[in-house]
């Protein structure tokens, strides 16, 4: 989920209950807050508090709420996990630090007292792209030893190491959900257990509906659904190289268009172009 | 400066007080906190908070102290940079946000906002290897023309853009100071003002006399003393490709060994090993 | 295909002979030699004429023969495909020059004038790890025109990119083949027309099994046979991060141990550890 | 020394005549082609010797010539350096093998391998940001047992490693050479025994006035004449992120608009720019 923002410092509460009925109207099968999508590392913590609470409470144990609590600092991490507990979330999600370059005994050490101090149940979180740090299938398997580790979020784009890590996790019974949502279907495919696609702020019933058709095996309707995937991210998600911000001002600026939330978007990204804006606009009047 | 903890939560109040009296005895400047080297993303805020009121109560004016304020959030720089106001630091030093890939124009846009909301005077820091994002010298000239960005970091290690920095730079009169601590001599030689090496929290005396000495024109006095900047990073330093890692390490337990300061690491970087403890023991002993 | 070799200067004459027929007994659809796994750029051009004669001979058209043309010379590039043409192979696969980094249109502008110069019909070959460039979707759109591109080969890992390449060459009615075989399952699932394994050197008919399983839409068999594929990969291909280097070494032991033809590779890429012969030869005595 | 060329198939001899004359009279210590600068990686075989053969025969013993022989395939770097030996060049210069990645093992085994088969004296040449590959201090030394090892090039531009380079260089006697012009006169503070700078192909003398500027301890004239260098690469070598292509086509260019030679450039590197003609035309206008 996007967090709804009227500028660096304010949530978007109004918009922020439109956008949570609309997913959930949706049919999607949990909440996942805080993540890169949701603009997690650059908000204020006071900020991230206040999202994580409205969010539990609207919600209200309808879906799961997911909260993500990566960062560069593990005690701060560890005090949204807290925070996460006490506002009634199910679970929290963690990639790696994401300043300091680690070894991969670091990164199994940070986790492993991260795991300890966490309340929650875990959802690991492969994002080498952002956080410069691949959780190696070896890592993995080490850490899925803990207790509280029960799901599994890769967001690599790397297909091979996926399906590696599928293997190693239906071991242990652990869901593996896919991040980009171009790759939702080959990973169901492959026997992935579910998405987490951006695009679902704004089109929720469109990635439901590919899960059950892949889940009922036809695979026919789900790649036709696939194809209206790949205009949203053709259109929607363009803009330079620059990732984040590209799919971020997509959504964000289609919600808005849709009179459901504001389309703020917090520094560093910079704010929404016009012509992305007339691009938007125009995709959302076509029938996709 | 290095931050002395006990642990991850907790501040090495005794060994804090020692080395700030063991770093300003060497003759230095000024005190750089919560910099890489100062494990600053690692740490929970109020911990960084207690450590800037500390250490500009025990400095007390003797010497301007310089607080990191790097972020991913904006808004927690803010917060840094007004605490740090609060306790009487001089300047803020902040490199480019760390966690999404950012364009030129994004990062001009962020840096304008950061000096219209900060309180101090500002250095900018160019800090590619760990932040991923460049302060192209095109964009440097943009925010000099801001009233309170009073110096500059270059921590890149490529002389060459160290030197078209400095070219404009030396137009507005603004200060150049090198982080890596090997291309101290250099960067005097080619016109810099200073350095900022993390070498100098054990051997502070070392990099002034290195100062001193390019100044007066002492040039074979300066790469004699080059020397000895080089035995300290080759054996201190060493510790795999994790650069930051093995600095901080290095520097912490020759700190132990000369009684000054705990060398416990922040997570994610890992304890210091067996064989490095060693190898800085040894170092220590000898008369470089 | 890999080159087998008795050294850095001559070719296994023996090896070669009964590799072109173990492959083709095995039922694949076409013989693909001097790309990377061929070890081209390693070997000296003499041996490279040398080697597309005995192959074209061999098969003597009962499959049709492909000759990776890749190099930092265009004019070295064109060479060789005229070679190619006169010892009667069917056509040409070119990946981008690998030495310069080059812009996207001085990319275009290469493929313009190879494409004149080449007298065969041309695979692209998009090979990003290794060339260090990406032949963009918007490029290899404006590539297509030439009359000659009669196939593209994706060797990027990349299924979004491969999807968006899809959907293009579809327009164009030209085939998309995956290179990692680790993928081929699912780029059939996607649309995709074939593979251009390496395990298929010493396997071939498990991937044409793999190829006819998806066609006939027997997704479960397929699925089956792909985590033979992952067996072959985790352990014939391993051998730290230098990914070619461990593929080579895996396919020319297993070669030798099956006593088809000799395992020398050619510099720079090292010998075959004893190690990674021990596990070879276990692992060919396993009935995968 | 670039290459002046008609076409990708001929040389310009007119052409290469008169620059190596602008070249030996503007006082230099040596010739170096076939290097990057030269785009020997871009031309065939048949046209860099016919390129050696005409060098070697004009200079006719008036300096030393040194032929790069870096190649992607060893056989024919040992192809070019013998025919370099008949030819009558003094030494040879090769870089890393620039294909597959490989590891410091094999880089030494490939190393140790040539040293063996080329006839003539050798400069070990690292640049990493075009052969990806770093020739670490470590095998460095290994490598520098051998007897026919002469000379180091380092175009890194990582003055850190230039200094650990030249600290064991010194051991051995071998001198070491900087490759970036805008870090010569640094490099020479530091210990440096000279440079190969691609900007000597038009300004000769200004390169030689620095390196004795230096060496005889005048180092304001030396850091005056620095500041050239860079008027030179700020506006000759400008265009985009692609160096190499950036700096050849400034420098034939600039060596065209003087008569001296023709200003093609070898695919795939693009053809110079109307904006960068003018540009270059200005500042040759200009009393630098």
């Amino acid at each position: 989920m996007v967090t709804p923002l009227l500028d660096d410092n304010q949530l978007d509460h109004r918009g922020l209950e439109n956008l949570i009925e609309h997913i959930i109207s949706g049919g999607v099968h949990g909440l996942f807050i805080l993540g890169t999508t949701g603009e997690a590392p650059s908000l204020k913590y006071s900020l991230r508090v206040e999202l994580i609470k409205q969010v539990c409470s609207q919600v209200d144990g309808r879906i799961p709420v997911l909260v993500g609590i990566t960062d560069a600092s593990l005690k701060e991490s560890v005090y949204i996990a807290n925070t996460s507990k006490e506002s009634g979330a199910q679970a929290v999600v963690v990639a790696p630090p994401f300043y300091f370059p680690i070894s991969d005994s670091e990164l199994f050490d940070y986790y492993d007292q991260l795991l300890r101090e966490v309340p929650l149940p875990v959802y690991l979180y492969n994002q080498p792209s952002l956080t410069k740090k691949t959780i190696e299938v070896e890592i993995a398997r080490d850490l899925l030893e803990r207790p509280n580790v029960v799901g599994f979020k890769d967001s690599s784009g790397n297909m091979i190491y996926f399906q590696r890590l599928k293997a190693l996790l239906k071991e242990y019974d652990i869901p593996l959900l896919c991040g980009p949502e171009e790759l939702l279907v080959e990973s169901l495919f492959l026997g992935g257990d579910g998405g987490i696609p951006g695009g679902a702020n704004v089109y929720p019933t469109l990635y439901v509906d590919i899960y059950k058709a892949m889940k009922a095996g036809n695979f026919e309707e789900a790649l036709k659904l696939n194809q209206k995937v790949f205009s949203i991210s053709n259109v929607l998600y363009s803009g330079g190289k620059y990732g984040s911000g590209g799919v971020i001002s997509g959504i964000k600026s289609a919600l808005s268009h849709l009179n459901i939330c504001n389309d703020y978007i917090a520094k560093p990204l910079g704010k929404i172009s016009r012509e992305k804006e007339k691009k938007v606009k125009e995709f959302l009047s076509l029938d996709i």
